[in-house]
C-alpha cells in the first residue's frame, strides 16, 4: 500500500490541503475514520439529504486564498461562486448560502466592504440568497487578512441522478473551457507577472448554464468543477476503483496561445492546474454535441469541448494521446502545483 | 446617533469579533448594507428558509477558540454542541452538519484526530449526522493551529413559532443554568489558573431539553444561548427597540461560590460571560414552574431558575435588582471580556 498512516510526530503541510495525493490521504486515512457516515462517499462535492421527502444537497468550502484580490475577482466572488458550483454539479438548483468570515485584527474595512459587495453583487445576479452568517475576529500574526466559509443549500433536480456507477463505456468527457485559468491568475498576482493580453481568472457562476444542459441531455453521468488538482485530479478521481479508464486527446484540449506560453515557461502541467468556472461532464457520447452546443452558447463555456472517452482499455488509469500519437498515463497530481488558490 | 461609520482607513480590531457593541456595529452598519436579505433581520442565531414547503433552519459559525483544548471540552465539540444549539434555541430538530476546517501546516496529527474524535463522540450520542466537509491548510504563522466553521440544517417543529415579537409584558426570564462557566474555564486554561475543585466548560448539547420544554409549554416566546456577551448581550438584543424593558434579579442567579469567587478575583461581571450549554428563555409566566421542572431533570439544566420579568417600565433597558435592593442597568457589553472564547 502506497498511502501510509501518518507517524505519531507528524504534523498537517501545505500539500495536504493541495487537493492532490496528500489530500486524499488525510480524508480517507484520517478524517473518514471518525466521519464515516455513509452519505460521504465517496466523496462528492456536496452530500444529499432528504429532509422530509425534500432532496437538499449540501456543501461546504473554505477559502484562504492569497491573495484575496486576483485578476478576474477576489476571495468573496470564488467563494460564493464555488459554493453555487458544488450545488450544480451535484445535480442541485443553488438557493440559500451562509457566510462565515475570520477576519485578521489589522484588515482593512475598505477591503472587507469591497469583499462584501462583491459577494453580494453575485449573490443578486444569480438569485441565491445569503441568508446567514458569523464574523470572528482573530489576533494579528493569527490569520492571514480573511478567510471565508461559504455552505450551500440547493434543491435537487428530479429526474437527474449523477454519479460514477452511472459512467458507462464509451461515454464522452466534456469539458467546459481552458482549463487552469484561475490557478494561473493567481500564480501571476502573487508573482506579479503583468501580461498585456489581461489574463484573468475564469471565476463565474455555472448553475444556469448547468441547468440548460439537464434540459438537453437526460444522461449526464457525472458532472465536477475541476477546482484543486485541476482535470487531473477530477478524472484520476472517477477512474479510481472502476472497472474503466479514460482517453483524452491532448489536441482537444482547449486552450490559449497565452495559457500554452505561460505553462510552458513555468513548467505547470495545465491539466493539474485549477479553475473556478469550469466543469468535466461525463456524458452519453450520443448526447455529447447536443450539451456541447448548449455550452457554447454560455459565456463561460464557449470553448466547451469533447476532450476524450470513458474506454474499457487501461481500468482505472487516466491516458493522454498526445499531439505527436504517443501515449502517457494522467496521473492524481502528488499536490497543487501551488498552495492556497482557493 | 452613538454609532459612527468607520473611517477609509480605519481597520477591524478584536473587539468587532467579540460579540458586543462594536460586532452590532459591523453587522448593522457594514455586513448588513451588502447581505440586506430580509429573512438575515433581526439577526437571529440561524435563518428560516423554506424549500418546497419544508421549513428549515440554516446556521453557520467560525470557531476561532484558544486554546484548542480546555477543561470540558475542546474546538471540535464547541462547534458541534454551538450548531447543535443554534439550530434547538431557533425551533428546530438539528439533522445535518458540514465541517470546514483551515488548518495552519505544523498542526500536530495527534492534535488533529483528536479533534475529530470529540466532533464525531457528540455527533453519535446526539444523532446528528456531519455529512460534508472541507479541509483546508494555510501556511505556518498563517492561521492558529485549527479553525473550524460548521454549519447546521434543522427541521423547524411545527406550531414553534420564536422571536422577540411575541414577548408580552409579564413574561418570565429563564437561565438553564451558571452563566459564564465556558469562558471562565477559557481564562483558566489560557492563564494557566487551576482549582481543585476543577471548574470546567459548560459546553453541552441543549437540543433534548428544549424539545422537551416545547413539550411542556406552547408560550414559549423566544429563546437564544448565551454565547458572545453572555447574558447582557441577549437580554440586551431583546430589548432593543422594544416597548417593554426587562428586570432581573441578582440573587435569583444560579451560582456557585466557585464562580462568584472567580468572577470578585478577576473583576468580570458574570452576565457578560459566555456560556455554551447554557439558554436564556422568554415565556408565559403561567408556564414558568413546569418549563423550570422539566429542565431540571436535564444535567444542562439542573440549575434553571425564573431570573426575571418582562416590564413595561423602562422600556428599552435590562434592570438588575441587586441583592442589596438597589437597582442599576445591565448595559450591551462594549466588547467580549476576552476576545476568542468560541
Amino acid at each position: 500500500m502506497l498511502l501510509i498512516m501518518p507517524m505519531k510526530n507528524e504534523t498537517i503541510l501545505i500539500s495536504h490541503g493541495a487537493g492532490g495525493k496528500q489530500t486524499r490521504k488525510l480524508i480517507e486515512q484520517i478524517i473518514l475514520k471518525y466521519f464515516s457516515d455513509k452519505i460521504l462517499l465517496p466523496l462528492p462535492d456536496a452530500a444529499t439529504v432528504n429532509i422530509t421527502g425534500v432532496e437538499i444537497c449540501f456543501t461546504t468550502d473554505s477559502y484562504v486564498v492569497n491573495p484575496v484580490f486576483f485578476p478576474g475577482g477576489d476571495i468573496g466572488k470564488l467563494a460564493i461562486c464555488g459554493t453555487i458550483n458544488d450545488l450544480a454539479v451535484s445535480g442541485a438548483i443553488p438557493l440559500f448560502i451562509s457566510c462565515a468570515m475570520i477576519i485578521e485584527e489589522g484588515f482593512s474595512f475598505l477591503m472587507f466592504e469591497k469583499i462584501l459587495k462583491s459577494m453580494s453583487k453575485i449573490a443578486k445576479k444569480t438569485g441565491v440568497r445569503i441568508v446567514t452568517g458569523d464574523t470572528k475576529v482573530v489576533d494579528r500574526g493569527k490569520g492571514d487578512g480573511i478567510f471565508i466559509t461559504t455552505t450551500g443549500i440547493g434543491l435537487k433536480f428530479k429526474n437527474v441522478q449523477l454519479g460514477k456507477q452511472f459512467i458507462k463505456k464509451g461515454d464522452a468527457v466534456i469539458i467546459g473551457g481552458v482549463p487552469g485559468m484561475h490557478e494561473l491568475s493567481i500564480i501571476c498576482a502573487r508573482e506579479n507577472i503583468k501580461f498585456k493580453t489581461g489574463l484573468k481568472s475564469d471565476c463565474a457562476p455555472l448553475h444556469q448554464m448547468i441547468e440548460e444542459i439537464f434540459g438537453v441531455s437526460k444522461k449526464i453521468r457525472f458532472m465536477r468543477d475541476p477546482t484543486r488538482g485541476g482535470v487531473s485530479a477530477v478524472l484520476n478521481e472517477i477512474v479510481s476503483g472502476a472497472d474503466f479508464g479514460i482517453e483524452i486527446y491532448e489536441d482537444k484540449i482547449p486552450l490559449t496561445k497565452q495559457v500554452r506560453s505561460l505553462c510552458e515557461i513555468l513548467g505547470f502541467d495545465i491539466l493539474n492546474l485549477a479553475s473556478e468556472g469550469n466543469v468535466v461532464i461525463i456524458a452519453d457520447s450520443k448526447d455529447a454535441n447536443s450539451i456541447v452546443r448548449t455550452m457554447r452558447k454560455n459565456p463561460a463555456g464557449k470553448n466547451a469541448s469533447v476532450i476524450g472517452f470513458v474506454t474499457d482499455e487501461f481500468c482505472g488509469k487516466v491516458i493522454l494521446k498526445t499531439k505527436f500519437g504517443s501515449s502517457r498515463f494522467i496521473e492524481m497530481p502528488a499536490a497543487g502545483q501551488l498552495p492556497r488558490i482557493c
